[in-house]
């Protein structure tokens, strides 16, 4: 998906932010937006809004002097996560249709998230999601699909959220004895999850983790490593979690199910359904 | 209210929108926007919002060549406003305290904001704020002073809201006999009401109508009329609508009533209360 103007404004609202995090001053925050506002006049608007902002926030790094201005709060959103899996594991339990819980709570984690959202209420969402119509539900075609391919391509997203994808992944493989790759950023950008928040997640001991090898939010395929490609290359089924991915990927033809809540009312006029919709969405 | 870090990315989401209403392509949306960012690096930090955007639409214009790029959206919402006055009546009618309900729905009609929202629900809106508690209500002291005090200043805020507006008044005038003047705006700024929107929600018939003087969202004392000045500092009983309205007088010393939904965070951490909150506030 291509950069649209409604963008620039997320874009100068994303350098504060990270400047806030980082503990800048109000007037430095300020000049960091000025810098990265001078910075967003030379983007290719045909770029997705990820690839812009990957590289948009190593400058903003640099103007920091700051390598990951999102630790702190990271660090939180992990601890927050793993205090809930008990709770969450509880849901699933209880519930009837333990894969589509488990996969609801697996978007309910997706709303830790600083690139899109400023704010959140991790408790009123969870219960939102569990109870919300999907917008777009490919759910049977995803259940057929499962029952088929036995070796899963997870791509994660947030940090936190990593928690939220275990009892997705746990699920899985309770049901359909899946073998799980479960991918993360090869470095830190804005909260999104490395090999780190995955292994704090408990997800080593239930899947193999690798890297994208980019340090995009999203997947911007050109920035990932021969391994990764290869190897998205050839699953024969992709769990995609959380809208930048969606940005990056969904014009790839590859049997990739994009699984996210949307953020954005440029996602929602693209895919044509409301804001703060969930979707389980399959092109291909 | 001086202007924090996070208003900026609402500036240029506000040079976006002007230059979409007004039917700029997306790349000459952008190009406003990169302007408008160039114009941002020097506006003073310590002024309020509104008086940031009253001088940054003035350049807006400029760019778009067009006086009024948000014509076409005020007339749409004076249209649906009108259409929803007799449901509106209706529901003060079946209702118990006929003050309050058309207080909430004088609110309500605050909804209608290009300025700090992207989108709204309106009828949804309607619903929430009907039965919402407020998060600062200072109803009681209101109603006092209604007994008291014969002469209402009461200051407008958008198109369309001004039919919300004008059901709270006809309470007003049918339960403590007061008269009205209704401030509106001199020139068109953003969606807010000028005295033909006034004429159109029918509120000549009830009110005075007067002009601020000035063009700005929210009501920036140092560009209103001597007229209006004058009687802004001897009214006794001044309600104000709107969260510009807010952050514009909230330091002076008046005794103002600011009705208004919060939309914003950074107004909303000002306060201290949630996004998305109502409130009736009076500080003086």
């Amino acid at each position: 998906m291509k950069t649209f103007p409604e963008c620039i404004p997320c874009f100068v609202r994303q350098s504060i932010q990270a400047a806030k995090f980082a503990g800048a001053s109000e007037q430095r925050q300020k000049e960091i937006a000025d810098k990265i506002e001078e910075y967003l006049k030379n983007i290719n608007m045909q770029d997705t809004p990820p690839k812009t902002s990957r590289n948009m926030h190593i400058e903003i790094r640099k103007l920091l002097n700051n390598e990951d201005p999102y630790k702190i709060v990271k660090d939180k959103y992990n601890t927050i996560a793993l205090s809930m899996y008990d709770k969450l594991k509880n849901i699933v339990k209880k519930s009837k249709d333990k894969l589509l819980t488990s996969l609801r709570i697996a978007i309910a984690g997706n709303v830790i998230d600083f690139g899109a959202q400023i704010e959140f209420e991790l408790e009123q969402d969870i219960k939102e999601v569990l109870t919300k119509d999907f917008a777009i539900f490919d759910y049977e075609k995803l259940k057929e699909k499962l029952k088929k391919e036995k070796e899963i391509l997870y791509l994660g997203d947030n940090t936190g959220e990593t928690v939220f994808d275990r009892i997705f992944i746990e699920e899985l493989k309770k049901i359909y004895n899946s073998k799980i790759i479960y991918a993360v950023k090869e470095s830190p950008i804005i909260n999104d999850a490395t090999k780190e928040d995955a292994v704090f997640a408990g997800l080593d001991k239930l899947t193999d983790i690798v890297s994208t090898g980019c340090n995009s939010p999203g997947i911007v395929l050109e920035y990932c490593n021969r391994e990764f490609l290869e190897l998205f290359n050839k699953s024969n089924l992709i769990i995609s979690k959380g809208q930048g991915n969606f940005e990056t990927l969904e014009q790839e033809k590859r049997p990739v199910f994009f699984l996210f809540k949307i953020k954005c009312n440029v996602v929602a006029q693209y895919l044509g359904v409301p804001k703060e919709s969930i979707v389980l969405y399959n092109k291909f």
